[in-house]
């Protein structure tokens, strides 16, 4: 017990005692408080594929072709840079907010090689939570409330909610198949239009999301694509927010451009890059956004209030590993190049795969996941629920039926183009060839149901 | 080259001609562009003591007792742990969203048996990129715009920020010395007015953020001044955000009680915990929240649309580290009392040294800061930029002149208390023998000057 002075002077059992008959009063009613409602940022934000999905396939004798990770494991330098970093106790503690130094200035290197400029490790790149942490920090860094975002659909499935997060408004333009194709069976087949492109830029335009190699489809923007979003970026003054977390993962014909390379553009791209989906380790949650100092500057607000920082051991594992391969970056047994020539392999029989059981596959330019149209296998879905579109009805079919699970591709798309995308699923085909054969086994004994 | 059809027939040839000249009109003044600005959302939140300070300690001369961080190593199990979880290929890849299950099941039994009570691990908790992304995830899921948050001061420095980040106003009371304490050596000497707290509650009162044991006074509270608080969160209808990150560095003679155990307060209450700060692993950026579902799903929402998931093979080697001190919670060796022991000692080391060099200690109830007056010591600080507080020219000058480094005690406060503490600085004491012996040659050769 103690007494206070001053004017605020009055005695402990005093204040319980006043407070005891409120006490009594509130406490039953506490729950229904619609003080303790979520915040309006947040509202309508609540559902997510990748929670409802993982949940669907948690069965262990479903074959899950879903979520994009890999089951193949991380080249064996990554995991033995770990050990290393491990034995040395001061990697168990902070390191600086922004990005360790050693991963800053590998990152450095490696994209400084990549984009032929020199690049600030300390000014213009950020390390973060994982890709996911990057796209998050500059759209609450640069997208203000009342703004307008032009998502190109399908889209990965976090940018719209955290568009909205920061208060803006997306705006969606869908790929289309080109006119010249008759029957699409290449993710290039399909393109925007860009006058289709160009309606959608006015004053309110603040970014544009740009995703290349592209998830879900695997469409990789051609040099021509690009240099008409970039002209549309320079005309309107638009951020380009370029998430090219599949960066490394390119076959047989096609190359990877980074828009913030195209003159005028890197002053205002932030390009977002993935050590999950660059070493297969989706798992250590590591990121990182490039761009110029008057951009990352805003971005690395957010991180110093948000995270502060990441995990430093993984942070300095991810480092070496990263100096490894930017020593032998040109030769074929250097990750960046021998990760896609494995995963070509693995696509190619994937392709063959779906083909054979009459799904209709769009074969990725890059990426690690396959569309396919599922619409001419006419199942029956008339036991699935009613109220949900037709791919997500298809995929649930499939996990129960057929124990193989996908993703439907209306989860990575708006309201307005639903009906034109809820025939199409995606399979991830980063796996080990004991899970594809799995996946093999299902779709053959599948097909010969059918016949 | 390809054609469009419809209505958006253009070919991409024609397009590029349109936008050449306004490409060349716009792309030299790009970079004033008005649109590249920072949002509202983070306008003057760019300063942050630790970045600053982090850059001064970086001279490897300095003896660095600032930044909060371990220079001991954490417990050979935890590092073993490690090993162990890394030797599963599937840890590399992504896990559950709001933490991993091993995690989420081993801090429910932890805090289950903490707080006496059964705590769903898959409703009720939720693991988070450190206690740092805690809060953040409950400032943007609970405080609206609008809203008041009373942050009792001095307080964590990333509180008023993350507040502000929400739109929301943080309303700020003081600790002050009690009535009965001529000149305060105990953190325990510093305590809120139960009448002064009163009066910064109203009806736009959303939360209040309490951090027990205090960083970086090293309070502990206790249970009457908890229920002073609870009863007025009760009263109010007020969300108690309680960041107990040193809920295990308690020392001799005190008891850390939680403010969620209280009644009626589970329902309204964030319990905030650490793995940098509980197993001495502050770069694994581990923490989590612990609360009723109906406040901790806001903040999921948060973290499904922010960072998605944290680190599978930290979260599995610590759920194994919790899993092995859950077995000996009772006894001296399990890691939750042996630290506070092995700090204890520490501690009153540093208070020895502190008085010893003329600096006045204030004995810490708990967690790893010790702050010390510095105003008897009249230091010439003429020689400083004269427009930063007391304690920031005099920490600026210590490590200039003395090579030791420590953090002002006006980092943790508002504009309005600056005044109130400005003779204050907070040394950090969970240091190797050989880090404080470098400390003491110091302030014991500082001290032979002085007299």
């Amino acid at each position: 017990m103690f007494i206070f002075n001053g004017k605020f002077g009055i005695t402990l059992q005093l204040m319980k005692t006043i407070y005891f008959s409120s006490y009594i009063r509130f406490s039953n009613s506490a729950m229904m408080s619609s003080k303790l409602k979520n915040t309006k940022r947040i509202e309508g934000l609540d559902s997510n594929v990748w929670v409802e999905f993982t949940d669907l396939s948690a069965d262990p004798t479903v074959v899950n072709l879903g979520q994009g990770f890999p089951d193949i494991p991380p080249p064996s330098y990554v995991k033995e840079e770990l050990v290393k970093a491990m034995a040395v106790d001061k990697m168990n503690q902070y390191t600086r907010c922004f990005g360790h130094p050693s991963l800053v200035e590998a990152l450095s290197k490696v994209y400084g090689k990549v984009c032929n400029q020199k690049i600030d490790p300390y000014k213009q790149i950020l390390v973060t939570v994982g890709a996911y942490g990057s796209l998050f920090n500059a759209t609450q860094g640069l997208i203000e409330e009342g703004d307008e975002v032009i998502i190109i659909e399908p889209s990965y499935d976090c940018y719209v909610p955290m568009v909205k997060m920061a208060g803006a408004t997306p705006v969606f333009i869908p790929l289309r198949i080109k006119s010249n194709v008759g029957s699409p069976t290449s993710s290039g087949d399909w393109t925007l239009n860009p006058d289709e492109l160009a309606s959608k830029f006015n004053s309110r335009t603040k970014a544009i999301i740009l995703n290349t190699p592209n998830n879900p489809v695997g469409k990789i923007y051609t040099r021509d694509e690009l240099e008409v979003i970039a002209d549309l970026c320079i005309k309107h003054d638009v951020v380009c927010i370029s998430d090219e977390v599949y960066e490394w993962l390119v076959y047989t014909g096609n190359k990877h451009i980074k828009i913030a390379t195209l003159p005028g553009m890197w002053e205002r791209t932030i390009t977002i890059g993935s050590a999950g989906k660059t070493f297969s380790v989706t798992g250590w949650k590591l990121g990182w956004s490039i761009g110029p100092q008057h951009l990352i500057k805003h971005l690395q607000i957010v991180q110093q209030n948000c995270v502060y920082a990441c995990a430093t051991l993984l942070q300095e594992a991810l480092a070496q590993a990263f100096l490894k391969d930017f020593k032998r970056m040109g030769d074929p047994e250097c990750y960046f190049n021998s990760l896609s020539r494995e995963l070509e392999v693995k696509r190619d029989r994937m392709a063959n795969l779906l083909q054979e059981v009459g799904l209709k596959p769009l074969i990725p330019e890059g990426g690690y996941f396959i569309i396919a149209d599922v619409s001419s296998l006419n199942v029956d879905l008339s036991d699935m629920k009613e109220n949900e579109s037709y791919d997500y009805r298809f995929v649930k079919w499939m996990i129960k039926t057929k124990k193989l699970a996908a993703i439907p591709l209306t989860a990575f798309c708006g309201p307005g183009t639903r009906a034109q995308f809820e025939k199409f699923v995606r399979f991830c085909f980063i796996k080990q060839d004991s899970t594809l054969d799995a996946a093999e086994k299902i779709l053959k004994s599948w097909s010969k149901q059918k016949s």
